[in-house]
């Protein structure tokens, strides 16, 4: 029941920063089709900002069913997670309107990489709430999805000063790593079963 | 369960998405009357699209409603859908503001277009889902509605051109033929049952 | 179990239309207090009608608690209900930045005028659905309040052109009308029961 | 059944309101380090806040888990709390334009206030309907937070005129002394059991 709460909670900011985002996308003056050639990189940004949600919203979905319990620091982690998840509509705003300009691409990496170590936290809660013994720790312990994104993100806000576009790649190339749903949770936990 | 969340994500994402766009219908300046009549165009493309968006929340609660587990490729599906939704508030507001000129109303019949596309991939993935024999499957067979809907939002994106006008009434006649609720899936499913 | 999804979307856009509201009350230039004056009527309306949407959001409730079953025009009728009270962020703000001018006040009016009448179209829609001998329907039938209000929203719009002030008092005598829970349903329905 | 409803909404309303004040936030002109330096307050404010409606959140949550029915008073009480945690995003946007001046603290510091009063007055009644016997009373009545936190924003709106830098300090504080979970509550409620 406490779960269904934090469950709820969490879907909610989810939900609202998804859509808070396409706020950014301003509606230009004008009415023909040049004053949206502007508007591109800032809705190629929002697109990106949307799949990476998406993700984070299935995955924490998949992380949370295995819980059987909510504690405290379980709650705190979660919130943490959602505040940095809440700065993703301004760092793709910011990288979107400067045309993914080197600084606006390396905050962008900035929030990507907390917000990674913050599902990361939110991950060791759980463990340390279910026991060692915990499907999610067996599971997660062949997480090589999750060591190998926060070390691109890093290179990515490193080689951004170098060539922006190799930091846009590396976010893509993350966003695609994951879109695929982790089959190490599923295959632990739902042999044959479909998605939680 | 799963079934349960992705309802409440998806419907507190559509909530936003609709409630949003009333913020492209900003508050003017001045007191009189006549300050409200340069937003008369955006009232109307706010009422076009809040009963669209009504629509699409209507049938997405039947459809699901008719899905007992939910798979990987629904969950991408719905976001997926979502994601075209999202874009209501943007290509409404130009619409609204511009007053129906051709380039905007075209950008709108594209977001429809894309909308109606997402919906029938949804629905794709969960007769897949499903099994060939299941409920929705035959139901859907019939779906004149569903086939009809994205040809007449293309017609309407060429004709816009032309005659922005016809665009606008085939958007408002396409609303009208959905307002009517889907009575294929309904008398497939519920007969002489209320509303699922 | 279509009730709950209806209860759920309905809370959700009810949420956000009360919370967007407070996005009207845009943070002042300077950090004294004479910068906050001018945003005074913007905050007194905004209390007004956070005032007016939870009382909708708590007689809403009582009503969807003796529904037992949702139909298709209840779910349309609805999303009607739902239209006008997301154009109270827009008239609140316009009759709060206009100090309460008569024609901000009276389209203020209308939209509470167009929401009675919604809410009204929606016990109706319960009501053809449970049947005459329902527990609304009695319930409904010494409704005095709900006669009441929308004449009463009549008599503001018209007076509101002579002096303001009237049209505001009789806003805030209906909401205090209303604040009251409405004894009638709650009678009829708990004997001694507490709040559904 | 009612509870949950009231928590959904409440859940919505604190979720919306968490998100809603990163919009003040606002995408920067330029693409340097630079012109982020001026939003460092509004961020370090926006910060503080994002705690503080946490710990409503996790308050409101474990305070409700105790009520066993929701009574008129205990709903009126929960909208009041969301209305003074509505203001937030003002109070916020306001005290982080103007780099934590006098006045625009005093107002946060206000706000803290009212929302500490709304919070007392719905235990109030939630004590009210549960009985002088209820758990939540006697849990409560060593609840030497609950009394020291209005005490506190007190001295704080008053030493913001004299050092704006104590009042921050004190808000922080206070923040930091409700970040550890209520262990009167949950020791006399769920001894052993995990969070609610």
């Amino acid at each position: 029941m406490g779960k269904n709460r934090l469950e709820a909670f969490s879907d909610g900011v989810l939900a609202i920063i998804i859509t808070i985002m396409v706020l950014e996308l301003k509606v230009p003056h004008g009415e023909t089709l040049d004053v949206l050639l502007p508007l591109v990189p800032t809705f190629l940004s929002y697109v990106l900002s949307f799949v990476y949600l998406g993700i984070y919203w299935n995955n924490h979905h998949h992380m949370l069913h295995v819980a059987t319990r909510v504690t405290g620091p379980m709650l705190w982690a979660n919130l943490h997670l959602l505040f940095w998840l809440s700065l993703f509509p301004f760092a793709t705003g910011w990288m979107g309107e400067n045309h993914f300009a080197p600084m606006p691409s390396a905050l962008y990496g900035l929030v990507l990489l907390m917000a990674a170590i913050a599902y990361w936290l939110l991950e060791q809660a759980i463990i340390a709430s279910e026991g060692a013994a915990s499907l999610l720790r067996r599971a997660v312990g062949r997480d090589w999805k999750g060591k190998l994104s926060p070390l691109l993100y890093g290179v990515a806000i490193v080689t951004t000063f170098l060539a922006p576009w190799i930091a846009q790649a590396i976010y893509v190339f993350v966003a695609i790593l994951w879109l695929v749903p982790d089959p190490c949770i599923e295959r632990a936990l739902h042999r044959g079963e479909p998605w939680p």
